[in-house]
């Protein structure tokens, strides 16, 4: 594994972390971080939708508020998402108004993802869109996740 | 005019108060409210993406988080969010989530609008859409802000 790939693999489990403290609070366990161009890590989120009563509390929308409040601006140009899996339309919407530079997802999502919804990218121009790290792990999370919840 | 087109207006005429207290501060002039099904106001917001150093700080978002905040719920059933311009693609996922029955637009927003970046409607299934109430007024106090911000 080159370095690059060995840094997206880390993040991405920082961003799995922060989806299995979802998943300990009853939300649905997806998680992201904000990595700015030094390699430093400027904010972090989990979905808390169902804690807050807020449907606009996704992973995304929450480490891109808590990117922007670290360094006191509203865009993150230069800095990559990593989110454990593919945002929806609203997440997609927030990291284009962000300027974020590169988007690394975990697991595609057919279903609810942006990609389903939209007929141009919804990012910067010049973002950089990847998929597929960790995918195993971060959709093995949200099976088990909904697979204990059916049986509730 | 009818009742429901009279009810439009008067709800639209609050979305731009919110849009007016935006360009107060130096914000884009953007505002929405939501109204319950009994035809109550119970929320608010105008756009804050400047004073908060957020992207995701939108007038509909706000509202939605505060219709949310007073109804004690993560949906919004049955409600209608009034809005002064097209909502963007963050917010019309935002909108979908929140299960908004009923979208009412001022100007539409064929740059930045929702409609210009997606092939399937992110609201939910049954939500209606309607656009074009008050939209000169809307419109007019965009065009006001931005030519003024010019001018600077």
């Amino acid at each position: 594994m080159n370095a690059p790939e060995a840094l997206d693999e880390r993040c991405m489990m920082l961003a799995l972390a922060e989806a299995r403290r979802a998943a300990s609070m009853g939300e649905v366990p997806i998680g992201a971080v904000v990595m700015a161009p030094d390699g430093s890590i400027i904010g972090r989120g989990h979905n808390l939708t169902e804690t807050l009563h807020d449907v606009t509390a996704h992973a995304e929308m929450q480490a891109i508020t808590a990117a922007t409040a670290t360094l006191g601006s509203k865009y993150l140009d230069g800095c990559t998402l990593y989110v454990t899996v593919e945002p929806c339309v609203m997440c997609a919407g927030g990291i284009g108004w962000s300027h974020l530079a590169r988007i690394v997802a975990g697991a595609p999502d057919p279903k609810g993802g942006y990609s389903t919804f939209t007929s141009r990218s919804p990012f910067h121009p010049r973002a950089i869109y990847t998929s597929g790290v960790l995918a195993d792990e971060c959709r093995a999370l949200m099976q088990d996740f909904f697979r204990r919840r059916r049986k509730k």
